[in-house]
């Protein structure tokens, strides 16, 4: 931490105060190091994600949140994760949630969502203020995607304001069947929100809010920086900083984002195909174009794009295949990489640019053969199994506080173990 | 090793001496986890062999022979490796060796293809005698074996023994090209065996030689038996226990190695089709009828099964799939489950076998789906990639004596290292 610049007397400019207006071309370096750190935040919900369906923990976090971190290498930025959010949905959206398959699954319905993380005080300093960060997970399919975003606007609170039903539903969805959402991800989120901000207030620090996700976890990102601004009214500046997300809302749903103060810059990859839907560009047309706009506007279901967007391009990485490949042009890794050989829309990619190359193939095969690094190199050894005292390869059963803990409904402490998860190795009993 | 019986009484018996008669039907329990050992020791060379092209130790070991039994989880068998074996092959034949595509390649020729081991004195207090294994390495490609298995005779010393070509080029290729080639896989064995045997037959020890593979190990092992055998003539038992092998040579070799004692256990899966080759069965009928076998036995290129048969087959397994899956009815984990649940050719499979049905998917995805077990499990976290005090994702440069090590050419000393394979992360230089 010591190495990098002290931004406190530039934070709320970097925050997006001005709408990083002159911070985008040239993209100021300070900037980029903050985008690169909210884009790592929003990779780690992938990372640490179990999409086992084999496993009876899939849809759970491989690691406690005490632990998330350090285990994705992330101490380095200086936060603590206070909170994992868990998600349900009332709406069946192929590929939006996983399911595991075993008939002991910890959870058949929630699945982690996210989490809310918090400067510590070292890295307060530097920042100038109390940074809480909540992260958003999105969804690994984005062919399934573009197929299946529809347009199904759905009121979003009082006035005009309209969101696409699929999102919203995965945002505040409760159910009494799951021990994991008894609480809807909105108001596990907010309380853990209040309960920070009102810490941090009272000892009279500065607090930012800042909300992070990759595809549905932008989303649902800009879901939650509505609700939190809304909330905080002008306490706390909320900023989203989304990457290859969706439209969300109609322009009611826009304008609404800009009249409550969340800021919201979305860096969107030129030939990714999501951030394109639902209306793949059409309309983009109508809104640029002024009769065009004054028709869109009388049409409640038209989508609108919000905020400031940071326009990256594959095309100007030396490091990447340039092939047309779907997933690849959606992957937050490359996306990552892309905003740090960023310099201006005109400019080659930059030359000091620092990043590990090795973590573009984390999930893709998008990295040249050059540089000699596996595809797709992100696994657990064995797929998790693990060799036990008694010499068979099982899935290891989590101990006690390394059980996806649910969100209790009425108490802070959400230590409680969920008795149903608890237990039962997975060993093989048929031998 | 203390719950397993002692063998000590029975070993020459459980060894062969009287070719398994009335070992076989029923299969003796003691023969049966005899048989299991084995496998595993030849299961062994495949799990710690590292078949990634894109690392420059592909065609290495992945462990030092020092650690090898303890990362495999083998050390309860009680045999230490006392020599790690390399061979490299003057004729191309699809898939018998793996080259690395890194430019900084620890060997383009060479690859690892066996060790040697030895029983400890605990272990060979249980077993009768001191026992020497030697493990080869096979291929993991059925279907191109299949294909490009041809008849290509070629004499084997004096006498009318021919052998395949290609097998006997990987048991007997020097090139001083590479450094772990200046000796053949032949010479560096026979080298080891012969002062293994001669040490412990200064101590007035009783000693075996047993020596297993599977697949193209299978063919190995007979060649190696048949070297051993002429070597050690009457001082030294030797036996060869081979899962799935191919036919080797002639009925002349056939006949040979009955002649100079060798005594071989196949262990043949019934719908396998690699012990099928070279010949799908034509010269199996012709040597099992007395006309046909007068006439094969003119043919000099006619390749003949040796030893004796345990035919095991799948469809006797209620844990495993059953349909056609020509790489899935070959797996070695496949054989060693068969053999585990093998009681007789009329038996149903047995009913407390124990082995962990986990290692059926350790590189198959043959196991019944109800217990629950993901597919081809077992690979390395992250592929191999290491994150290293720089904070980016490499692939370990290795310690010095962690390295490959070349069979030296004139001394016992083999801890020399390499220079050309030293030193250099693959950390990348392109930021």
């Amino acid at each position: 931490m010591s190495m990098k610049e002290n931004i406190s007397p530039r934070w709320r400019e970097l925050h997006g105060s001005k709408n990083w207006e002159n911070l985008l071309e040239p993209l100021d370096p300070s900037l980029r190091q903050e985008i690169v750190k909210y884009g790592e935040f929003a990779q780690a919900a992938y990372d640490s994600f179990n999409f086992d369906t084999n496993s009876k923990y899939c849809g759970s976090n491989y690691y406690r949140k005490d632990d998330l971190f350090d285990k994705l290498h992330l101490t380095r930025h200086g936060y603590k994760v206070t909170k994992y959010i868990y998600a349900m949905s009332d709406i069946i959206m192929p590929q939006l949630l996983e399911t595991s398959l075993a008939d002991s699954a910890w959870s058949k319905e929630s699945n982690w969502m996210g989490y809310v993380a918090v400067s510590t005080d070292d890295e307060s300093e530097r920042l100038g203020r109390r940074d809480i960060v909540v992260a958003w997970r999105g969804t690994i399919a984005p062919a399934e995607w573009v197929q299946n975003v529809k347009i199904r606007l759905t009121p979003l609170g009082e006035g005009n304001a309209k969101v696409e039903r699929g999102f919203l539903s995965v945002y505040t969805t409760k159910g009494k069947s799951s021990k994991y959402n008894k609480k809807s991800a909105s108001q596990q989120v907010m309380k853990e929100l209040k309960k920070l901000v009102s810490s941090y207030k009272e000892k009279g620090e500065e607090v930012s809010l800042t909300i992070t996700g990759h595809s549905l976890g932008g989303a649902l990102a800009l879901l939650n920086a509505h609700e939190a601004a809304t909330t905080f009214a002008n306490d706390v500046p909320v900023s989203a900083i989304t990457f290859a997300g969706p439209r969300v809302g109609n322009i009611a749903f826009r304008d609404k984002l800009d009249r409550i103060g969340v800021k919201v810059l979305r860096v969107v990859n030129k030939p990714d195909m999501v951030p394109k839907v639902p209306g793949f560009g059409l309309m983009d047309a109508m809104i640029n174009n002024k009769l065009g706009r004054s028709i869109a506007q009388n049409l409640h279901w038209t989508y609108a794009h919000v905020g400031v967007e940071l326009e990256v391009n594959i095309s100007n990485s030396p490091f990447v295949k340039h092939e047309f490949n779907i997933a690849g042009f959606h992957s937050l890794e490359v996306y990552i990489h892309l905003v740090d050989g960023y310099h201006g829309s005109k400019s080659e990619f930059r030359k000091d640019a620092k990043r590990d190359l090795a973590l573009i193939n984390k999930s893709t095969g998008m990295l040249i053969e050059e540089v000699k690094i596996p595809e797709n190199w992100r696994q657990l050894s064995n797929k998790g199994l693990v060799y036990n005292e008694y010499g068979r390869w099982v899935e290891p059963t989590r101990v006690e506080d390394d059980l996806p803990s649910p969100p209790s409904e009425s108490s802070d402490d959400d230590s409680s173990v969920d008795s149903s998860t608890e237990g039962a190795s997975q060993e093989n009993e048929m031998n």
